[in-house]
């Protein structure tokens, strides 16, 4: 009775299919993981999130394994299970170590200590920042 | 009729004061943030997370720009603006670029919105990931 | 060691016998969802809860579809699984297509992702909306 | 422009001046919140609000100055700057001192960041809790 | 000492001016918004935005309306006020009435309610909804 | 293919063995939590995290079952599954009933819903409580 199931590769038509065929391509794989498979429920949503990532995630001013680091102190702060796994997955296939995903959640952990810290005791902006 | 005020530094003394004397030792200025004034509400609070910043955003696997990023990409998902703005002109001064700021913040809203999708479409881990 | 149990039917006496049977008879069904059952552990939050949730989601200026969509992209944006599969399961029932369900989390997602790129960005309110 | 606007007393009528009226009453004083003005623009809303708060928080297991405590730490954890101060100050009415205030802070700022911890390496339930 | 300005129409060239003109086209208006003119800021980000957010919001299974409502709840859980503030004033443009946002407000706050009630009893999902 | 593992008492040396041995003298027992089996991957993180978890939840002003309380009702805000189990227990070892942990529960559901209520409506703070 589930909503939603996965489009497997062999049902995939039309632009599903080429999304599919591009992601097997790109990232020189014969697998398709299950979000890709998912998004293909809405055809836009799966090409649209495909294009998109490749741009945002695409070597730029910041290097690609700390764009997967900070994809990963975000789904860490949202507590997105499949995200943390799957992008600290990717973070190390571009380099990352165990060692510096650990001071990842070091990090991660306290910023979300200290965000409460300011919202909890209400802390004005500095005059010198403004 | 606020609950809390800042401990101003002609203020402080003890555990305060020397708290405060060091963050200014040690970030050679002399300058306090009004974060650490509030916090000097409870001092053993103040003491805590002076030595555990610190300790967590020393230069170690990770380097020091990039601690602060992931604490940026932290505040950014909290919506917590005092640490937004405090901690992008830390990592500023660490040598994080403004085009370095602006793809963080394209990889932290993207982030936001694939937790979702995956959350959404509940999206079972990949068994080759177990 | 679960902190809580559920409080089935057989043992449902006083307040909570009479929400369960209200449930029933108003719902058409003999079937309890584990949601009342739980909530039964506290008698006053079940039948506040029941009666808030009646008022709340009734036809009024929205109608009950819509309602349960609103009710789905909150539970979306909190992660909360039990309340996406149940009001998904519900606004189903009250006319919404497997279409309609994917393009809101369509929009679910891009609002989520709009949302962190005004508070990065921090954007102020434009003067015309003030 | 804004959307919607507070219902002063002066303009309350039916159910909403009701409201006013037994909030004045109750509470011994002659001052209605902002947040009570603006519930107002829905007198459904307002009177289902004004009821539950009234049974959720009056004395039970939890004496009034816990709960409004734990009132408080949900505040600050969702970073709501109207609901932290407000529930701060009905806290302090009931008993609580400004040094429970602050060690409540550190308990919730812990708390948030250990909660962290738990999700980024992504702990199982301990075979003995289940 | 703002970390982001925003770029000004008259500043606007290359993508950016296209984009904007874009805007004003297909809007029918001669004001960019806050939220574009800090997008500039990153070219890449702006042109995604833009165009995902047509295809996003436009007429499908869900109308437009509807899927503002949407886009409203979302923020309004995520407390995002300028999202709130903006995206109220379009589902208005596009028909939603004072009395509808009010509606929605409610189940927003319901939901968010409920959602708490599952995840603090930790409610498992129906064997009848798997 | 898990990024990170337990460390098992039989495998701990250092600093990690000593913290395992501290918790198991100062909470007299012989059991470690997978938490802190887990920690355990940064001796820093470990070390850190329980020095500082034993000086926020000691008693002070407010006593250490109304800490593991609002510890408690933080993790329900943040819906931290492993947070709420283990911190109920503690705080019912410290004290905590049944009946106070379910209207912990109701407190807690309830300011997560005013709490959108406040965002919603985007109700400002009253003039005296400025």
């Amino acid at each position: 009775m589930a909503v939603f199931n996965m489009i497997e590769e062999a049902d995939a038509t039309g632009k599903v299919k080429e999304v599919f065929e591009d992601i097997k391509k790109k990232r020189n794989t014969d697998y398709i993981n299950n979000f890709w498979k998912m998004l293909a429920n809405n055809p836009e949503t799966l090409e649209r999130t495909w294009t998109s990532i490749q741009q945002v995630m695409k070597k730029g001013a910041l290097d690609e394994m700390t764009k997967e680091l900070i994809y990963v102190a975000v789904s860490m702060t949202n507590s997105c299970e499949y995200c943390i796994k799957s992008h600290s997955i990717a973070a190390k296939s571009k380099g990352a170590t165990t060692e510096m995903l650990s001071e990842l959640i070091a990090v991660v952990a306290m910023a979300n200590e200290t965000n409460r810290l300011v919202e909890s005791y209400q802390v004005k902006v500095d005059k010198v920042y403004e």
